[in-house]
């Protein structure tokens, strides 16, 4: 058993906060949005990203939609040095998008970064230093007047360097770190001497970004602090809040979410929450989360597969199959209840502008993928699932009864071999079961149908074991008089109870797909027949009903 | 690029709530668990659960700490009515274990379940039906009114039949689905008629649960749905909240915790959040964050590295690497400013109750997990993680200096092969850098050492290439005077500028290691000795630095 957590673990306290306004209020647009794939992404890998992969990953977030890509710590290698100068060198950089790189507050580490974005056009700048108090007393035995006088030298160092450089567009940001568990007066107090060492200005903004570098509360707390910061901190134009949270709790994504209600204005994450440890907070999710609630999140995922693709390719980590938005397995419903209430809906929404389908918040041809997952068969489905898949691959409507039936035979084969049936296997169980086989066991040759007074009479050759029989009855209509006649020439006694047929396709030569379900004396039996002529197919459904009725048991 | 979504989605709206109070509140114990890993788990499975395979999952859940266990649909499959008989025939469930089946509100289905339940000591009856305007309107067609009646003949047939089993101890539990999506009023009005209904008393109690089976709302939200429903639903004692979150916004697990503090006292979910798309919230993250909190959660997950492999087991579907509290990199940490935080805090914590490690919000110890996948080692890394892995594996206490010469071996090393360097092709290069090779290029053989007015001097056999040398200085002390002797002997110019020495190990007959930083024609250079005896360390470390001097380029 797990020791008493009470004994070693203490709750960070929360903010104090009165008269909050972010549970009140409601999306209304996306945030500018940060990839820091390139970087946070990549320090967490077991095999980091090689230069020609970070290249191609650059390309595909630029041409996903991202303005803002931090791609680098320069003075920590020289392979992120060498990075930034092949970005900028190559211009592979369009116009409406800035790197971004980071550094800590040291001379010569900010030199450097600053000399890898030489020529750059437009470039932010990331300044990071230990905020917490368990990092300024344990890690660098700093007190808090030592700590805001790192961060405050640094930023003066990156102004002039920047001013010495007027050639580039330059954008500083700011991190204290740890945000999340920092003293909120403390926080307010080191980005307030940033703001004034770095005085924004239209031509050089500000970015203060709060990271949860560690989540280690409920993300209403993150939301609190962001909505005090924000409460504290005076109104600047040039100055944007940013957010990083990460996802320790498993809450990243709500972090974020609570936080933008709360006033943040960006986030900065990582496609599927790749980062250190639990990883950062997933932009794709974060995302696609605006897309639902009807705000274009300014990204584009309408390829979603091949977006998984090739980041499990470049990063080496899989895709959860239960992954919002991407997994394989997030538009399948392999039950009952929900198949039955999936296949309604999509029968309702048909031509509706508004989307609207149980248990799907998301049109999967939005994302790219097709409705061939949305139902997949096993033990647990129902019978709209089998009958679903029928209608949309062979364009069978099954009659109620016939469903219900099918579905039995399905439940029956799943249970035995614990495992899902896929299309095929249920198409060939189908066909077995209701006498579509080729050969067919009693297959219609020709026949002929004539009016008598008393309704109509047909003359049938039918084939059985490389035999002819030829057949002949009466009745009140054609199917009765086939029955009639098959009654008495194989002495049973088989009563037809419903028919339903309906063309397979929508051109005049289509073929037409009859289902009879009769009474015979193994009880219903049902018979499916599928011709160019709607005559053949249902006597030919019938002859099916026959098949069975003779089979042995 | 995604189309516009405004055209085709709407946010679903938010609640009304004045003077809410769930963001004000603070966690103070766990709530109830209740597994469906058996049931909703089980139905979103490509290929579903066998029976053993079931049984062993219940007894595993049992052992964890699980009260309240969903194992079946008892209705929907002959599989799930034999799961549930051998459950209570085999007396598998102990005493304090409730089981909990579902049920659609049919009469047919009732009874069936009713009838999978004959003999068990006590039984959750689980009934739902759709309540949700989508569900009423597409799936059933069906009014307010006539969905209230279902559910009040379903809890009277319920009802009565556990009033013709009294042996058996009955708990009802009733779900509005969904109800995240369900107007509130109506969700109360018949969440009432199921309870005039029923009737809760201290022998018959009411589980009312709550589910989001389909999360379309950040989770601020679904905590303000729970907080109304609580307000307007008179207090009964014994009567419960649970609440029942999936995950398909990515948030989950935020809202089965806003829905705590927002009153809910119990909780429906799964293992590593397995169930249909997305899954359910996942009741090892959030019992986790308890934990974390200094809350015990009543589950026990010490064994973590067992649980998943079991689980991935059972539902043939991997638990992410980064997945919280059981990933196999959430431990881990690759950067080199994280590891360096790390390496202080273990250094600081040491022998404190109170655990507070920089990027490790929970001690690695309480999930049974080693303290070895903390750091790795790669081009992301900085100085300190090859240091402390040396010192973790190796007992060695690299000297500041080393550690940055070590460290850019390092490096270049692994931007060479781009990949992580596992321990023991680290300690290899660390040998082979420091001249720790067997055999030694250049080996002390033996040596005497005398006094001599001005310090000290030394004799001693050197073995290079086969050959003995003999070698002979004066200093002002031992490494000094051997220092001479080399300089002499090889015509050479080596000064040393720094000397660390301990022990490895704490017995008298522990190995010393002595490490030694010389200036040579080549700059600074590092040697490293180990040896029983002191001296002799010290001095195989001073040789060690002469065969790197006098290796080629």
């Amino acid at each position: 058993m797990l020791s008493n957590p009470s004994d070693k673990y203490r709750p960070y306290p929360p903010v104090a906060l009165e008269h909050r306004q972010w549970p009140s209020r409601q999306f209304t647009q996306a945030p500018r949005w940060c990839s820091t794939d390139l970087r946070d992404g990549n320090q967490a890998l077991v095999n980091p990203m090689d230069t020609d992969t970070k290249r191609n990953m650059f390309k595909k977030l630029v041409a996903m939609g991202f303005k803002e890509i931090e791609v680098a710590f320069p003075s920590a290698s020289q392979t992120d040095f060498d990075f930034v100068r092949s970005l900028i060198e190559q211009q592979l950089i369009p116009d409406h998008v800035w790197i971004q790189v980071i550094t800590q507050s040291r001379p010569d580490l900010i030199e450097r970064t600053l000399a890898s974005l030489q020529g750059a056009k437009q470039a932010i700048v990331h300044l990071y230093n230990a905020t917490a108090p368990l990092f300024r007393d344990w890690v660098f035995g700093q007190d808090k007047d030592a700590t805001i006088e790192l961060a405050v030298r640094g930023v003066k160092q990156i102004k002039s360097l920047c001013q010495a450089n007027p050639g580039t567009d330059w954008v500083l940001e700011y991190s204290p770190e740890t945000f999340c568990f920092t003293e909120m007066e403390f926080a307010l107090q080191i980005c307030q001497a940033v703001y004034e060492a770095w005085q924004p200005c239209a031509k050089r903004p500000l970015i203060l970004n709060l990271p949860a570098t560690v989540e280690v509360n409920s993300p209403n707390v993150y939301a609190d602090q962001i909505e005090w910061f924000i409460r504290h901190f005076p109104a600047c134009p040039h100055t944007t809040i940013s957010v990083h949270p990460h996802n320790d709790r498993g809450t990243g994504v709500a972090a974020a979410e609570l936080a933008l209600l709360a006033g943040a204005q960006r986030v900065e994450g990582c496609l599927f929450g790749n980062g250190e440890r639990t990883g950062n907070v997933d932009l794709v999710t974060l995302a696609m989360n605006f897309y639902t609630q009807g705000i274009h999140p300014g990204l584009d995922f309408s390829n979603m597969q091949e977006v998984v693709e090739w980041v499990e390719d470049c990063i080496k980590l899989p895709v959860h199959p239960r992954h919002p938005y991407a997994g394989e397995l997030v538009f399948t419903a392999f039950s009952g209840s929900h198949q039955d209430a999936i296949k309604k809906g999509f029968a309702k929404n048909a031509g509706q502008s508004h989307w609207q389908i149980p248990y799907l918040p998301l049109d999967p041809a939005d994302v790219g993928a097709s409705y061939e997952a949305v139902i997949r068969v096993n033990s647990q489905s129902g019978k709209s699932g089998a009958a679903w898949l029928l209608q949309q691959n062979h364009g069978l409507q099954l009659p109620r009864n016939l469903q219900i039936h099918f579905s039995q035979q399905v439940q029956h084969h799943t249970e035995q071999s614990g495992a899902e049936m896929p299309q095929s296997a249920l198409w060939s169980l189908f066909r077995h079961c209701y006498g579509l086989t080729s050969p067919q066991k009693l297959a219609l040759l020709h026949y002929q149908s004539f009016s008598i007074p008393t309704g109509q009479g047909v003359k049938a050759s039918v084939g059985l074991n490389n035999q002819t029989l030829e057949l002949e009855g009466r009745g009140n209509g054609l199917l009765s008089a086939m029955a009639q006649a098959i009654n008495k020439a194989f002495k049973l006694q088989i009563d037809i109870c419903d028919y339903h047929e309906h063309t397979l396709g929508h051109q005049s030569n289509s073929r037409a797909v009859a289902y009879l379900e009769c009474l015979t004396a193994k009880g219903k039996t049902f018979g499916v027949g599928i011709d160019t002529d709607t005559s053949r197919a249902a006597l030919q459904a019938l002859l099916n009903v026959v098949a069975t009725c003779l089979a042995p048991e």
